[in-house]
């Protein structure tokens, strides 16, 4: 099925004749995700990469490959296998878990997200999602509520950019974004191929794991937040409009490295100084126009970096976020205009290089339509909002009607052991999951 | 003699009734030390720590007890012994070379300088005071001057604050700032007894290489200025006021670090944000009030230092040098205040530590003018300034009547490969060092 096949059907109106058949619509909207069951297993698979002596409080590094990936992976597939789902895993690793439709040759509706942690990461960030799909499948068949589609919970494998250095690695491999030879790359003296074979996953078969346009009838994902806007706004669910492009420029700020001690100030070419000024200006062009655009300047590497010696050169990240490009290019054209008078005024050169351009991934509207029905049938109160984080989403959006479901971050922390969403927000999450996977089922 | 008894004397006329005795005036006033065997030898020491197929002007890495370290100094020992002057070594490695006085009893003048250089350094900073002193002794061999004192030449081992983090580590050794247990030091995996040993000294006798007050009748240095203003100023000698304090803090900004594209531009709390602020802000304090006085913010770490989240920890050098103590402490009480007034403007703390305050070491007054009159007498054009940077004359300081005679430095470039004097800047220096041994000798 086409994206354009798929947004010209009406999510409006509910379940499927299939689905209204064998269960009364009143007791279709009473279902709900075993909210007490949700939380026992995000506390169960939190022990996995938890910190030794430390409690669910401590976070967690469960980074992707590790000995407590593998074991957290292996705790997920036991408890995916005795609700009675059919797993596998694919060649790039990822879990997949099945449970039958009604309606012979139906592509099946995809559901999850990773279990994968940053180091020193918190509980929330993706587990939320996967045993939000579990509890899912659970619902539906203590309903015993057939769905038409064949309906698939997926853990991704390695979504933190932490091993290898690149984030949504294996949905990226799914999206077809993947050649035999980047089985070769090294990280921490493993190849990928080794890392990929710890998990389970068979490199040698790698391009099996692609899939096309039309594999899925859709995906949708529960995630945090990992922002404060929700909580701020007393709001249960965000319906997320996108995953936002992201813009990242170096600039090499050159002035000229001399003695701190007999310099005197009106002679200097000082490359930090330099570099205040334009971390300073990137904030200003952000915040200048309105809007939910960011902008970061996160990494600074100084040289000679030395307490006793005039910084003479400095590189710095520039990164901007939003989901209209047009936006991010006036931003960046801002930027080097503020760049360029900063570079006469500090009497040094800033050289400004564009690093990578990931571009948006917009949700389908009609998903982000059944996603608020469903907010409202529930009685939440939940917002339209961009995602500012990257997501398996929004690889699975270049082969399928895709939809996100946020859920209130507290203090909009994430990848911190602080990161929390409270378990009634956490149970709310799931169940809007459960409505929109039955809503998708049926449109 | 102590320092009072050393100023009470003028400096004023000339040579001393011996020198008078021995050598007619107007040949003395005649006396150069040999400017192209000067060059000669800055060219042939310049080899030892040489890149790999480089020439003069790429500069050298003759790192303190370096191989290149060791070649240099027997290069220097072998030109020292070959001059005629007894060699020896003292426990902390220190050359020196002497020349009998003509009076017994009375205690030698000291000046030189050091040969090792920072990684990367240029080939006139210490060089060339250690073979002007050299000269100067050959200088008087040749007019067949007897001198009242023994003179001594100093090579001081381990200037250059590289090896085991510390400048002046021997010159500060005779000064008396040491203990036994400070051998055991490590650095790039050799001890502090090792490394003093590749060069020559002693390590279990170090106390021995301390000297007391009046063990020298007064120390002069010749060192390129490693600063603009001479060259600046057409000027061929700085009268050296003294060796500024530096004062040293460290700025640690805690903010808040999270997600750089979840968290909106106002709920950030962001540590290089106002680390930016606060390095602007020293150049602020420091250049609003007029004066020579320099600071700079040369080291910054910031944590975690990637381009996906905002900095929540920045740990910065802010470093200040003056003359004077008390410029030194309104510029930090300043750069408080607006430290201050960031931390609230960003959401963030700041903590401003001390971290080491070295007290400034004033060259004695009586010295300076005797370097004034023989600049005068040699038709020289100077001033006096103060040296930002940090020398061994600063630690004599403490021991000695102590003067330094500094030359231009092009662009005032140093600590670099470009680091030139011009050869008759060097020679003009190297007489003028002269000369000041011999107004000192007869003082």
């Amino acid at each position: 099925m086409t994206r354009r096949s798929f947004l010209s059907l009406s999510l409006a109106g509910a379940a499927s004749a299939t689905v209204r058949a064998r269960t009364p619509e009143p007791a279709r909207q009473g279902l709900r995700v075993d909210g007490p069951k949700l939380r026992q297993r995000l506390e169960a698979l939190s022990v996995f990469g938890r910190p030794s002596g430390g409690t669910f409080a401590d976070g967690v590094s469960r980074v992707a490959y590790s000995d407590a990936d593998v074991e957290g992976r292996r705790y997920v597939m036991a408890e995916m296998r005795a609700a009675g789902l059919t797993t596998r895993i694919d060649a790039a690793g990822n879990i997949f878990g099945r449970r039958a439709g009604g309606e012979p040759g139906l592509p099946p509706v995809l559901f999850g997200s990773h279990i994968d942690s940053v180091p020193n990461g918190g509980n929330f960030d993706g587990d939320l999602g996967v045993l939000s799909s579990l509890g899912t499948m659970e619902a539906l068949d203590r309903a015993a509520m057939r769905t038409r589609h064949p309906l698939e919970m997926v853990v991704w494998a390695a979504e933190e950019g932490v091993a290898f250095g690149r984030g949504l690695a294996s949905s990226r491999i799914v999206a077809g974004d993947i050649a035999p030879a980047d089985m070769n790359a090294v990280w921490n003296g493993l190849t990928r191929a080794d890392a990929i074979r710890r998990i389970g996953g068979d490199p040698a078969r790698i391009m099996d794991a692609v899939k096309p346009k039309g594999t899925y009838h859709g995906y949708l994902e529960l995630h945090i937040e990992q922002g404060g806007t929700l909580e701020q706004r007393d709001l249960s669910v965000g319906v997320v409009e996108g995953i936002v492009a992201i813009h990242r420029y170096e600039a090499v700020v050159t002035g000229f490295a001399n003695h701190a001690g007999t310099t005197p100030m009106p002679d200097r070419q000082d490359a930090l100084i330099a570099a205040s000024h334009l971390t300073i200006a990137v904030r200003e062009a952000v915040t200048s126009p309105p809007g939910r655009h960011v902008g970061t300047v996160g990494h600074i590497a100084v040289t000679p970096n030395a307490p006793n010696v005039i910084p003479g050169h400095v590189r710095m990240t520039i990164e901007l976020r939003d989901l209209s490009v047009s936006t991010l290019t006036r931003l960046a054209d801002d930027i080097r205009r503020r760049a360029s008078e900063i570079a006469q005024s500090t009497k040094t050169t800033i050289e400004i290089k564009p690093l990578s351009q990931n571009p948006p991934a917009l949700a389908t509207p009609a998903v982000q339509s059944a996603i608020e029905r469903v907010t409202s049938t529930l009685a939440l109160k939940s917002a339209r909002l961009p995602s500012g984080a990257g997501h398996d989403a929004q690889m699975m959006a270049q082969i399928a009607p895709m939809g996100m479901i946020f859920v209130p971050s507290v203090g909009g922390i994430s990848h911190s052991p602080k990161e929390l969403t409270r378990w009634d927000d956490c149970a709310r999450g799931a169940d809007v999951l459960l409505h929109t996977v039955i809503a998708l089922d049926a449109a």
